[in-house]
């Protein structure tokens, strides 16, 4: 029985929960703020409102990258699934199924959790259900509410029969839909090759109907070649193996009746799975593509990934405007201890370190002009700490103790991590609204 | 006006959060359960009573490293104000002031504003006040509550003259207290010479009665040499040189009047800190170390820095018991793509790999016989993507799908993070008790 259409949307409620000074970045000695306040309390970055270091969102920024999003997906005739563990933020899952998204994609049950608590009706376990109580949520999930609409991988005979104990002991009425999970040597999970793949698929078949084979999946995001060329000729190589293993499966007749779902596709390669498993001649197929990291995108790693997505598909390279970075992290000089030398007030707890540093972006000195001005070549992030960033800066650097520097990331996941909430910001650096992440 | 001695103590309010389905490890479709009633619940993490991954404390392992640091700490005639930013949690900070610390040391105003709001009354800011909010925040509750005891750090006459002017512009009717910071060259922040120091102490002493020098600090767990013995000596002669500094500061009458304050040691080189510091010749001295890594330890780098501490120090040799690793992370064999390789589902989210990955303990086959078995040679973890790990195994290893492995971590303060609760476990993983942390 679905929701009318008119229901409150729970998400809307994390607009009551309350902002409080035991949040990072929320002003000491302040009164709590409602999180829906937070855009009324007149507060702006440059002006110091608010401690740092403070992660902040460009809004507008958020706005163009759902639009490009839903026009590379309109152009494609693809769905997406964007992976939720990237932000673990559901006023930005609500953001992006306004934009049409089909799905949200979670990596654990826990996250499975969060969204279901905030209403999320349809989603993607890009995982193995694995455990007593990770099975067991998800199928007390289906018994409960019939409009939960889910759909996990799998890749092991052992998966399979776990699974489908389960759903029996539980006596759910419907099936568990499945993806099968296709994978490389030496990368991650999913099935090696093509007879490891179809003995899952049997297995699963033969517990119908309890468990039902409904598409193919994998994971491209971890090739790595010697070039880029290798790279990318691997991911192909790995795409038309998923649909190899989807035209076997489809020829034994194992898949569940009706669409057939294919899904790969992570922030970096989603034109080439977009245009190789529409290409892959199942008819009946749907591509859910499953990116997080296009919302927010980022200063380094995926920036370089999007521009290197425009080179290789001409699609992607004519359609109207483009990614771009919507996250900033800023600080405060703490010391400059020597001439080429300064530490910033943030560290391994507030920004990724995975991928690549930090980048210095722009300056602001409080008080002095109205808007932030771009730093001089020669600013480096060189090492973080805990709580600090050491920054190589030319001799000549006019920071200071005091002066505000805003810091691109790279990786938006293990940036979101860090921060229970992160401000929305304008061009003019006022605070406009906030976001709760559930980590 | 101190609270009476049997005042409540607001740490224990955390008690009464609730926790729900919403913080990971929580498991789902259960009601929530009031923190201070984990211990009630009869779970137990062998019995996969929660989802995995999942963190945990051994409560006794805790224990017995408060009482090894208490012992250390009784025979050096140091004091520790244990670093707070490792844990942000204010019930183990309950459990270090009860073992006889002496302050909590924190990274940033956020954290300070944790502490506060926990009835934290000696709280030493390991940093400069930088900031409009940080330095107006610190101002604001020295003001608000006599009781509250503070010190920060200084390395720079622009810190001086922000410091004074707020001091000034609120009336401040005692002076704020710092440790004058000494770095090295190359490193954190911090003076890099006696002069440059003795110009910022010059700077403090002119703002008297809104600021007073009380002490010398350092942190030299970032020196790094070509080899032990060279770490080692450069340790030495940076705890010298501070010990250098608060000797100027002395013979030029910098510091306020009694006691002064030496502060250096993380958890790496503290029985450096406790002898040399003590052996500086400041009769009204008083040395105050600030690991905050030994309550939990870990089971790689700091275990090894603790082998060293016993190599180096005949003194903590010689004490009872020693430091052992209190945290591990548990989790599942997600997958097994091949003979040689596993996956478990755990990562980046999860535990900490900035120092190095985490290593497996050991394992449990969920109903089999009641507790884990080591895991023998050759089990090792060679990559962690953000909600996996990647292990090679030997070809004979039992593990299949479903299995429960723990890992030993490296580096506690980048798991705690990854924790919005963590559960006290006993020998034999019964919940009994879990904590809230605050970052």
């Amino acid at each position: 029985m679905p929701d009318p259409m008119n229901a409150p949307d729970p998400i809307d409620a994390i607009d009551d929960l309350l902002l409080d000074d035991l949040v990072k970045g929320f002003p000491g000695g302040h009164a709590p703020v409602r999180l829906g306040d937070v855009g009324k309390q007149r507060w702006n970055l440059l002006r110091e409102d608010l401690p740092l270091p403070l992660a902040v969102l460009k809004r507008d920024v958020l706005d163009a990258n759902g639009r490009w999003m839903a026009r590379f997906l309109k152009a494609t005739g693809c769905v997406i699934a964007p992976h939720g563990k990237t932000t673990m933020s559901p006023q930005l899952f609500k953001r992006q199924l306004a934009d049409g998204a089909w799905a949200i994609t979670v990596a654990t049950v826990s996250q499975l959790q969060v969204c279901r608590r905030f209403g999320i009706k349809r989603i993607l376990l890009a995982n193995q259900l694995i455990g007593k109580q990770a099975i067991g949520e998800v199928v007390r999930e289906l018994v409960r509410d019939p409009a939960f609409e889910f759909y996990a991988l799998i890749d092991s005979i052992e998966g399979v029969a776990m699974l489908a104990a389960e759903a029996k002991r539980q006596g759910l009425a419907r099936p568990v839909n499945l993806l099968l999970e296709g994978g490389i040597e030496g990368g991650r999970a999913g099935c090696r090759n093509r007879e490891q793949a179809l003995a899952v698929a049997r297995a699963i078949k033969a517990e119908a109907p309890h468990l039902a084979l409904v598409g193919v999946e994998g994971f491209e995001g971890l090739i790595r070649g010697a070039s880029t060329a290798e790279n990318e000729a691997r991911v192909a190589a790995f795409l038309d193996f998923l649909a190899a293993i989807a035209a076997d499966c489809r020829r034994e007749g194992l898949f569940a009746p009706g669409r057939v779902i294919l899904s790969a596709g992570g922030s970096a390669y989603y034109d080439m799975a977009a245009e190789r498993l529409a290409a892959a001649g199942i008819s009946e197929a749907m591509v859910v593509l499953r990116s997080g990291c296009y919302l927010t995108q980022d200063s380094t790693a995926y920036r370089k990934a999007f521009e290197r997505v425009r080179e290789r598909s001409p699609l992607a390279a004519g359609l109207e405007g483009g990614l771009m970075p919507a996250l900033e992290l800023w600080t405060y000089v703490q010391s400059r201890p020597e001439p080429g030398r300064l530490i910033l007030s943030a560290g391994k707890r507030d920004v990724s370190y995975d991928l690549d540093l930090p980048v210095p972006l722009a300056w602001y000195r409080p008080g002095v002009g109205r808007s932030a001005s771009p730093l001089a070549p020669g600013h480096e992030v060189v090492q973080l700490n805990d709580q600090h960033a050491h920054v190589k800066v030319p001799a000549q650097s006019p920071l200071r103790p005091g002066d505000m520097v805003a810091l691109g990331i790279s990786h938006p996941c293990t940036t979101f991590d860090k921060w229970q909430a992160m401000f929305l910001v304008d061009d003019a650096y006022d605070i406009v609204g906030a976001i709760r992440t559930f980590f």
